[in-house]
């Protein structure tokens, strides 16, 4: 089975994702039969490219690193731009990783929709597309017949969507919470330590886990759209980030998180989600939950979500300390998916 | 598509996915397009039914919960017992949740393999045969093109086999720790806050949560033989329960446990496998974990399981107070997940 690749974006995970794809070749090939073929790549500063036959893949992964363009590659020629390439492209998935804008989430909405409508199924890292048009980009996939898997969008590779999906059939989600940002929980962590909410910011950003604004993290815009995207497909939603009532971190004293700690209590930026009655209520704030519980166990970096269900009660999925190989994975992970449902249709 | 069933086995576990069967019919129907249809019941003290057309369910489940036996159901003919059952029946699942013997699997491993030769699909509850013939019943269901899961042998209906199967797709499983057995679980959790062994394992008792024969839990049996179907399945081990280096909590004081809580340690029996070298190592014991840890999370009869994996890391999946009705979800699961694959094959 050859399936034929695009690329849209190709910053960090893109590229871990590329590597992991190229060291890999021989088990997709031997335990899936699955032949990957990369026919184009748009980027926003090292140009765009597309090819009828292949692209070597980490001859680009490595111009980008070094800082060069790509227009230069073996048998690829320049292309406008990211739109211009899903025109023009001889692909059979779209891999979208351009970066999110937390107010429209455009124009990565317009570039899937644009996949989706050719005929090409899309695999996304970017939770923008599915806190703002989830709705309409599922059920226009559903009628090219052809897929649209985001499971990097939330947890990284950690499967959340396909856990519900795949692994709870017949199940009802009812709510959820969870803690999802890395940054604001490593700052929390970091502040229960003794470290000042500045310097815990600092090695955050060290790490490379914030948004490219870390007032994303810190005010819970990041934590509330990924919150909205998790409503959307896991309870049928049809929310925006604007509808979550939404606390970030700012105001938090270092006296505050340490006096919890010493009750055997952590303080958490947590994502709810909660019907009452028949209205679902979305927020994003901190709370102090018990240490020795599945959102107190996650510290550091690590990220949890407990989903509330009908038949299986409370059920708690955990990802330890990601980082970009992590999501790297998930766009693998959505990659064999794909290929496997299409081998069974 | 109309779904033919029999049952092997008609305990707790058994009569609550009846239940739940019945109370879902609605939803099989609209949602997935599922008839059921009961074609045959064995137990151990009411009797074996088997019927050209279709049981009651409910009328079956009253009669045994009458304790009266199956053969004056409607339309049913009695049959010898289980085998008789799994020879005769005109089933396309049979459902085996025969109780656990720890010393070799049987008689379910038989009566999984009879079903297995004789092309009938297969979901079991029982650990046993998992951790004893994995890889025969596998093979076997494999050559005959018919399913056999087990969803149910560890945490119930949480995903982990499924979990690892169908959303971890490309992922080595290197290694894993967990914490399997609830009945132990409450005991130290109980006795970290006071209680004595045997007011915590008498209060295990009275939930329900225990072995028919509970020193199958205290000495760790229970825990090893989850320990191996796990390492057998996410693995490829070929392992047995006497594989397993072995301790329960027989010996644990109140001392202990109480000292551990105060230090922010919380003392678990941990279930393990690790490669050392191309040796894989399992292990049953107790362990002093951090209190905010994955593990030190789980509390009383809670349980959890930590995959160690290559592309993602570790990942952890956590069942909160898991009941009857998990476990009967478990069932229903995998009848949804075969009828999935019937569907796409």
């Amino acid at each position: 089975m050859e399936v034929k690749l695009a690329f849209v974006g190709f910053g960090n995970v893109a590229r871990a994702f590329a590597r992991m794809l190229e060291s890999r070749r021989a088990l997709l090939d031997s335990r899936y039969s699955i032949q990957i073929r990369v026919k184009g790549i748009a980027t926003a500063r090292h140009g765009s490219i597309i090819t009828p036959t292949e692209i070597d893949l980490l001859e680009v992964v490595d111009l980008v690193e070094r800082g060069q363009s790509l227009v230069s590659t073996n048998g690829a020629s320049e292309c406008a731009d990211s739109l211009g390439l899903i025109e023009r492209c001889d692909a059979d998935v779209v891999f979208e990783t351009s970066p999110l804008n937390p107010t429209d989430g455009e124009p990565a909405v317009s570039y899937i929709r644009r996949a989706l409508e050719r005929g090409i199924s899309v695999v996304t890292a970017n939770k923008g597309p599915i806190a703002f048009a989830y709705r309409e980009l599922a059920g226009l996939a559903k009628q090219r017949a052809v897929h649209f898997r985001f499971e990097g969008t939330v947890m990284d590779g950690a499967p959340v969507f396909n856990l519900a999906e795949l692994c709870l059939p017949g199940v009802k989600v009812t709510g959820f919470s969870g803690v999802l940002n890395s940054t604001t929980n490593l700052v929390l962590t970091r502040m229960e330590e003794g470290a000042s909410f500045d310097q815990a910011l600092e090695e955050a950003r060290a790490l490379g886990v914030t948004e490219a604004d870390s007032a994303h993290d810190i005010d819970g815009w990041d934590a509330a759209v990924k919150t909205v995207a998790l409503a959307n497909v896991l309870m049928n939603a049809d929310a925006r980030p604007n509808d979550v009532s939404r606390r970030g971190i700012r105001g938090i004293t270092v006296q505050e998180v340490k006096a919890a700690g010493q009750s055997s209590r952590a303080t958490r930026l947590v994502s709810r989600a909660e019907l009452i009655g028949s209205e679902l209520k979305l927020s994003v704030a901190p709370e102090q939950v018990a240490s020795a519980s599945p959102m107190g166990a996650a510290r550091g970096t690590s990220n949890v979500l407990v989903l509330n269900t009908d038949l299986m009660g409370d059920i708690a999925i955990f990802e330890t300390d990601p980082g970009v190989q992590q999501t790297a994975y998930a766009l693998l992970s959505d990659l064999l998916t794909i290929c496997a449902s299409v081998r069974n249709s």
